[in-house]
């Protein structure tokens, strides 16, 4: 008789402060944060999560929560765990860890997420110039479906997967990260707008001891304090995984990841009920706590087999993905095309970040025909299961790119149709209410289309 | 007892000469060229259509009509069509036009295609400082799939589609791409790289009366000089849709074009049997002559009701569109993952196109620790239906990007796998022949990555 | 250089009768009507076809063609072909014949085709004594797409394929084929109803020279009285394919047959646009003319590696098939249960041609809620992509099948939903005209169910 | 905010007797049986379920409790939950119950299953002439994913459902019920027989007070006895929905059914983590405890309006159905044909049935090729999930039916494949260990084919 039930290795207690939690949690990436368990290849083991703020956002009414939510919390993980083979040996650097999602889901009892928008002055997301205010929107689950009070007419099946998966970082790649994001950060932020747009600050997320949680190494301990002032933060994704937000990571998933040190030390949070390609709020899948069961295999020597560098160091790799047999299948798209023209009409060269906003504020100017505010369609495009493509990066100058949204989710018709009758009359739904803003929102000058067609 | 067959308005024969079919072709877009046929909203009708290069790249064994290739003569479009509805009104501007593709596929008798490399210093793509040198596959079709002798060992079926779908523009918007454009072309080319690397040029394709076509209106017309002199280049996409190189427009695919002229006046061309997400060796598709089966209906103001410009005026739109029904499915995907740091360890900020290449490129090592030269693999990704996906476009400093490629097109499993003995040994198939080169190749400058595992 | 271009090896000229065709037709299966034509492996070759009654079904505004339709003339196919190695040695018996279909679809000019009730008198279907009369419907082709003036408001893509494909028998599998169809022809038909419905007569088609053509083997030629004898009919599905009437067998579907006879033999035809699984209404594909793009590959001694007979002969054996990557693809089913209690109310045991006819019926009348009449419903069920399952066979005494109909061929919801007001009210669309039926339709007695709420 | 988490309305304790539950269970359809809790229609609610058999099945090392499974105790049912809309008013008789399954999975702590075959002597299976003797295998889950160490070299996603979901039935049903079977049971049973073999006994199975469980009606109460002897067995579908064991009844999937009594009474039971149509082994699917979360909404007078009933009074309905957007997604198939010939080469009448069995033969002895013993084959087509389709019903004699496996559940190729050297020789490949099978296990006779090459 096999064992029945995955050997739970790292339980999670929402009630509780990520700090307090049973099992310590990090919030940073560094080779020295001590393992928290063995895992054995082969064994199916489950681990919880505590959502990306360890519950600094609530199911409540304003978006206070998220236009104050301090940056530096995030995101806590749960791990390291140290992966040994059969034999108890573990894995090594060189290595290629496999790991299989094999199930997920929200926390029994905790059954609820929230998609948001970043005020611009606190991280602000893809479009901050367009929507520079916090808001927010509750979403409960009904088994595989989820549904917002605050986005009403739309329900739809999770395509449920961990934001974060990685390994740790070996000291000399974590020195490689370091320098190479603070000369970034170094940079003038005039040189370095996306789309022509100063969204983030800072450019980069340098390390900081401010709320660092390192696992084991508490904080009175001696060499928390060094540490704490190396180790990276995890809001990018780099060649360890971390933050891909590759959102087919759901279940039947596989993973290839680099070992970096002995034992691999995986890590993962930031659980997503659902996101959309490039989750464009920045805080724009739906964000929850939840569980992973998983089961790993150690690819002796695969690093060197399977990943070439492609950098000036071995270690300049990305991890490797199989996609599972149960994502959620719709068979009607509506897709919007943008090309790298911004909303000036200004001419940009193969740039298929301005080529992809442009596409997004085309499907959010549509949707907003069928009842929808602007906001709520950001929203939306960020944490429903669309699709965003590269169609073309040669053709100068315009890069071409692409966002598919599943008509499926919507409980009217959303396609084009001839109008009947005259005059012309479009879709004029009236869907209420709108997402929750904050207590005292400030009006924060808006980037505005100059168009005479465009609605005040 | 209706009509059988679908009405053949554009016959193409590829025996002829672009310039000599028997109704004319265009190679520019201008709202002055006259409409070489009407089609009624309804019916359904046939359009042909030469390849992009109207038959200049031959079934040959060498690369060299690549690397030669005069790009002013692309590409060659067949239409204007002038569509009517029922009582023979003509589509208005403002009006949307849907163009349903019923039916698609190579011209009988002209079953191959070719997939190539452009030379860096004749026009590049998107790897160009890797891959300076030109390079040619030819594939041949069996129906729905396509197999090339020069990338041994691959087959796949074919989601065939027109790269090329769009209506004439309004003088006013030909202004606007000719001025934007134009800036563009004004700019110094440093600050205009993509990924960091000068592959294309001229930076912007601007009118030019070299080899310009312009269907009824002959050279010797009084006002071709004119028309040849502001018709905008057929290179990029733009708001009429146009060479948006969308690899789903295929098979039931229906396309949303805006109107701006009397007419609508849709051409058509640039036939793809495959394509993959990017066409990232620029020409990068599998190109071939085909033809189209098309069915159109007028939304009368559908532009003003569906598609709010985000621009200056209300010309600054982008068509919608809907995936059809009968694509190529595929249940494995093998994915690679890319962030925007570069081959040279350099960070970017959120810098989706060289989280792409990354990503690019480590699918291109990947496939050649298969068998593969990494000139095949870069062909191979450019023209099978892979995925390119933007994953993530939020979490600074780090853009993440996928390319996800269907297993099932090779012959043998390219899953990672568990090595079984020792020493360590991994894939090492040899697969020949390599791809077409050029008569007297000369050994254009590369870039290299630095790492000591990367091959010589 | 590659040939290009499918060798056309049967070409069918739709204007001439099928005993006109310049490649001689056949309509019987007998292992000595010679090979019109050898085709080598790997070599792609294209087969041209007449539509099962060979022109006798025509574009007209009546049934009177099916009433009266000879079935001995049945079904006519292209062939037999004679398929060699590379090295000239033909298949032998005992080898896998692998076919794979690469292409296929109507012929050029004849873009339409139709699908009727047979009438009880001659042939029947599935539920004759639900719909005795004869009735037709005519489809026509728009690419991919199929609709009907007869069947208002539905317009799918056709999973196209050809009912038929088979090699030719040995002269031991043939007279195993007769001896078995003789004994059951000589069986008390009361034996040997279909839930309990005697509803085609004959019950088995014996050999008959009455319209009987044999290919190459003229009826002046001596052999051919004692051929036309012995030679099978093509209405059953056999050992050797034949009428298989498998709706998956369309674009990359690949079907390993059995070879019987030196060099296999192969021959094709009954080319279906579309059918529903069970093709329930007897002639219930949209028939047509057609052709097919196949290519062939001998898999030497592989019946006995591969087809274990089951049976009392090594020769009781039956075809493999793979199924190819570009069906028409639903994601929203409507699923309609039967279970084998007949409409008379009778327990049956176990029986799943019971159960499936009650599902069948249960969807009939479902759809009639929808505006259609009942006979259009049945020919829909014969013709759309709809699925008929065996989904449970154990449970005594009720055999269970689903038939599940997608429901984006209708230009309506037709999903169950809650009715608004009061009174109760139900659907009741208007969907005109009907099907075709005869000159002086006789009115021929109906199973009627004897449920109060049953509309006369 | 809204509750979080589904309602428990029904809780399990695996470690207690199906008759020692919290809340009784049931084992039997009657109409008096008393609901166990209201449910409110649109809240989410939890069911959860012991397996068919309560229990009885243990993960141990022998096929005995197959053996000697008592079938008068199955299936232990959940409920009955008496429907109520936001009113609180009933579902009423005449009205349909939407039911949609939220989620569902085993229970936590049993993440186990067995599938097996039944004893000829005490029940059978669809090829009891072929398998006549108890057999077990064990699964175990791993999240979405099912292996068994009896059945090497399989792994496969659930496509997890009820076998069995239904309202309880009128008395005027119930009464139709035990009429129309107790003449079945009266029948002789040599004309009852299923492809010609007596393979299940009793033909009906009928009310029995034996081992009979009716929920809150204690064995003490007055109404026991006769209850438990009118009501009606679980074994088959019926009108109400109840045992139907259609294997896509999963995540998103809808029922609607028909309510026969006030409050509708939904029971559910029969855990299946997955199964192939047809469930051929009888006990075929993966049985398991499990639980179900659900959502309901009443459909005022849905039954007239969606249900026109055929039979012969306005109860004989069936249930329809809505597949969910999350199944398994396999993209090749391998598909095994059977005409209604059987394996004596006896011919049948267009009997889908005999079909059937020899598609699923023939399927047996092709897997058997690859390293399985027939009995391994035979369970693996009863749980993994391959598709049974009844291909053509309407060609004299034989009836067509096709059997679909997916190939990705492999760990080896199992397509043909051309046969490399000479001597031929096929796959032999060993997979060891075989089924659990009895103590003593008596030989049983077997069917034999009578070919030459079938095996010993």
């Amino acid at each position: 008789m096999a064992p029945l039930t995955p050997r739970l290795v790292i339980p999670i207690d929402v009630k509780k402060q990520p700090w307090e939690q049973k099992v310590p949690l990090h919030n940073r990436w560094h080779p020295d944060i001590p393992p928290v368990a063995d895992v054995t290849e082969g064994e199916l083991f489950r681990v919880e999560m505590v959502d990306w703020t360890g519950g600094r956002v609530r199911d409540d009414n304003s978006a206070d929560d998220i236009k104050f939510l301090d940056l530096t919390i995030t995101h806590y993980l749960s791990g390291p765990l140290r992966i040994v083979d059969s034999e108890g040996l573990p894995a090594s650097p060189g290595d290629l860890l496999a790991v299989e999602i094999c199930n997920l889901g929200p926390l029994p009892g905790d059954e609820w997420g929230y998609t948001a928008i970043f005020e611009r002055e606190n991280g602000g997301g893809f479009l901050t110039d367009h929507f520079p205010s916090a808001r927010k929107a509750i979403w409960y689950f009904e088994g595989i479906y989820a549904y917002s009070p605050q986005i009403p007419g739309v329900r739809f099946p999770g395509l449920t997967h961990p934001g974060i998966v990685g390994t740790a970082p070996s000291i000399e790649l974590l020195n490689i990260w370091n320098e190479r994001e603070k000369k970034l950060a170094e940079t003038s932020p005039e040189t370095l707008k996306v789309c022509e747009v100063l969204h983030q600050r800072p450019l980069a997320n340098l390390p900081t001891p401010e709320n660092c949680l390192l696992g084991k190494i508490q904080k009175e301990m001696a060499e928390w304090h060094k540490m704490a002032n190396e180790a990276a933060r995890t809001i990018p994704g780099r060649e360890n995984g971390g933050n891909c937000d590759i959102k087919n990571l759901s279940r039947g998933f596989k993973v290839y990841l680099p070992v970096f040190v002995e034992g691999a030390n995986l890590s993962t949070g930031d659980m997503h009920f659902s996101q959309g390609d490039g989750e464009v709020s920045f805080c724009g899948a739906i964000e929850m706590s939840g569980f992973l069961e998983l089961k790993c295999e150690i690819i002796r020597g695969g690093m060197k087999e399977y990943l070439t560098p492609v950098g000036p160091t071995p270690l300049h790799v990305n991890p490797i993905f199989e996609i599972g047999p149960v994502e959620p299948h719709f068979s009607e798209w509506l897709v919007f095309e943008g090309i790298s023209v911004d909303e000036y009409g200004k001419q940009h060269f193969l740039d298929a970040s301005v080529a992809y906003k442009r596409a997004v504020l085309n499907a959010i100017e549509y949707l907003s025909k069928f009842g929808y505010s602007k906001e709520q369609a950001y929203l939306l495009l960020s944490c429903c299961p669309c699709e965003g493509r590269i169609s073309g990066i040669v053709d100068s100058p315009n890069a071409v790119t692409t966002l598919a949204i599943p008509t499926a989710i919507f409980d009217q018709d959303i396609k084009p149709k001839r109008l009947s009758g005259r005059p012309l009359r479009g879709p004029k739904l009236r869907r209420l209410p709108d997402l929750l803003s904050c207590s005292n929102s400030e009006h924060l000058p808006v980037t505005q289309g100059q168009s005479g067609t465009r609605e005040p």
